[in-house]
């Protein structure tokens, strides 16, 4: 009959993730969302002939984080198997963590002798961290003596400290105060248990060291010299361990690669198993390169069988509270895409495009509403929705599905999900 | 006001599992689905008239066995009370499980000396079978000694191997290669357990006696002499202890029967409380009599409260990737469904029309994607979605549910479903 089952194994797929590209009606610009007011011939087609509806990133109303919302979109259940932002960090900065250490994210941040917080990003501190980190590798802590202290800076004012041992806790509060003006907090216990405890005791005390180690260091001694703030204190946030998931390629049998520049998402990719891959110009940025994204990722398709194309604009115009920049970001998504199926042979790619989450310019910050969702490719349904966008796509014939439904729905197509049952 | 109110107490529902009904819209076939090339006018007027909408059996993506699907669709939810196939088939078998049982779905199968399998059904075996299964049965095992072997032979070269004891785990793997010219596999644990190490000692040994035991009985020489294939090895897959539900009955005090040959399905059936009805010409094949299944289900409307009917003609031309035999399957469904309404009071019974899975005739197996789904009756709203197809109830009024939302559904409208909370 038909030669089409073997087929089946050489599909591909690419998910396109919009950051925040999700947004509310907005009254000044004639109740339209950025998605409706910009031009997108490509998506609109992908949309008329593919499935679309809503997409909850992780529940109904619950706005996510950048890393549990890309936890969801690869499908893992975040509400199972999410352990905290600093395990995610660490895997992002190449840190490999024991199951029973704890890692947080970072900033060199900027304090006074009251530990008064006046930079949480000691001016955007870029030479010198290195130095620093080292001065405060190692450090033997005297309250939680069975301990090692492990600091890795990043990119910029960023790092990762990693306290490596046991009997330790994820569940435990952040010293970085998330705003200026007021004091260093003091880590306390999350859950009622020693480790917790054992936990907040470690961080404070590194925290009051670390500010006793940097004041006077070369780096920031130079710093104060030159009129720059001293990098004199490291504030922590987002305790977290490793996560204990099944990487997709496992999970699967596919071979996936990432294209991201933003390290968190990095490193979310490398933990699901995913190569990174590196696009000249790409930035995270509005001015990030779209056309080389749309050229690395149709390359990626070569050689993996799903790849996900990730963009940050769209989320920093949101934050922004910018709506031109961010209708001009989706514009230029939709050129990307333009690029990129032109590229690729659609009779055998499936093309994914959705946001982590919404980032209205209304609230420039992330918001619990669903997103919308396009599945174009071989053996889908044309939804006959006309255009992609929040409005029309709430008809189209997808209907309501959570972010870590598209994964395995993919899955389906490309047929690498194993049958639960006989 | 009205009096309907006490009319609820005899309301009936039947629901109909066309099993493997959905499908992919087919390039040599205009691009449709048998579903949308069939000529239903039966269905597409109880569309019409009552909700429509897709269905995802277990989750989105996920391709169900039939017996995980059915038990989603009788309302169980499988990621809670799924414990494999052996006790759905054990149940089928009309054997009793203790909760410490293991049970498992097998074959007489045909190996040779180098246990290479050439047959898995050993020529499809008809006689003979319980002189067999008499020779295994109450097997000594030397690696476990404390545990009783039990083997009942079922239909044709199909069997079931309940190990009863203590101290067992159903998480071991199969022996069944499921492929041909291939060797036996080993069982091995499936969780590191002394339970599960311990129930793959015993399968292992119970297998290769089973060889020592069948290879030279009397009904396997006759056979040899006669140049049939000996069925001189039992190959156990499924490993599978019986689910721990609360039956239809039960839970909402409801008569409940189903009309199913296959029987995987009856079993379940069985262990959901269902009186299970045979129809005279009922074979679960593309040939069976549809009229008498029609005509049976209005009888037993008569007497139970919720009466499964089950057809597996569509599900068998979809693993055959037969696109004219699906359609014309689909329209004896149709033409059945028609005989069916016409014999029963419609303002007093609900019907409800779906698949358990899609067997796309491209894939030959079942696949992840969702089914179409109508539920006709008193008290519904109309769709006014004119065809009964995987696109146009797509967007329809019932959105998008799972397989077991179905249940619960119908007991809402039958006024048998407890009210959680004051």
């Amino acid at each position: 009959m038909s030669s089409r089952g073997s087929g089946l194994q050489s599909k591909k797929a690419i998910l396109i993730i919009c950051d925040g590209m999700g947004d509310r009606p907005q009254k000044d610009f004639g109740n339209r969302t950025p998605l409706e007011a910009a031009y997108t011939p490509h998506l609109d087609r992908l949309a008329k002939n593919g499935w679309t509806g809503l997409m909850d990133p992780v529940s109904p109303g619950t706005p996510p984080g950048s890393d549990v919302a890309h936890f969801s979109l690869f499908g893992y259940d975040p509400y199972k198997y999410y352990t905290g932002r600093g395990g995610l960090e660490a895997a992002g900065a190449g840190i490999q963590l024991a199951p029973t250490d704890v890692a947080f994210r970072c900033n060199f941040s900027t304090v006074d002798d009251n530990f008064t917080v006046s930079d949480r990003r000691a001016g955007r501190i870029k030479d010198g961290t290195a130095d620093l980190a080292k001065a405060l590798n190692g450090m033997r802590l005297e309250t939680v003596r069975d301990l090692t202290v492990e600091f890795v800076q990043t990119v910029e004012h960023r790092g990762v400290l990693v306290l490596r041992g046991s009997r330790l806790s994820r569940h435990v509060s952040d010293v970085d105060p998330h705003q200026l003006g007021v004091r260093v907090l003091e880590s306390k216990p999350l859950e009622n248990s020693p480790e917790a405890a054992r936990t907040t005791n470690a961080l404070n005390e590194f925290t009051r060291r670390s500010y006793e180690v940097l004041k006077n260091h070369p780096v920031n001694i130079e710093r104060i010299r030159v009129g720059e703030k001293p990098a004199n204190i490291i504030l922590a946030r987002g305790a977290g361990t490793f996560p204990q998931i099944t990487p997709l390629s496992r999970l699967y049998g596919v071979r996936t690669a990432c294209i991201a520049v933003v390290a968190l998402v990095r490193g979310i990719c490398k933990i699901a198993g995913m190569d990174v891959i590196d696009v000249e110009g790409a930035t995270g940025g509005l001015n990030t390169n779209f056309m080389g994204k749309a050229e690395a990722a149709s390359e990626a398709l070569q050689r993996y069988d799903y790849v996900l194309l990730h963009v940050k604009a769209t989320d920093v115009a949101g934050h922004d509270g910018n709506f031109e920049a961010k209708k001009k970001a989706i514009e230029s998504i939709d050129r990307m895409i333009g690029r990129l199926t032109q590229a690729i042979d659609l009779s055998q790619c499936y093309v994914v495009v959705t946001a982590d989450h919404t980032t209205s310019v209304s609230v420039r910050d992330h918001s619990g509403d669903p997103v919308p969702i396009l599945i174009f490719g071989p053996d889908v349904l044309a939804s006959d929705v006309t255009r992609f966008c929040e409005r029309s796509v709430a008809h189209g014939n997808l209907g309501r599905i959570r972010g870590f439904d598209i994964t395995p729905i993919v899955m389906n197509y490309l047929g690498k999900i194993k049958k639960f049952g006989y």
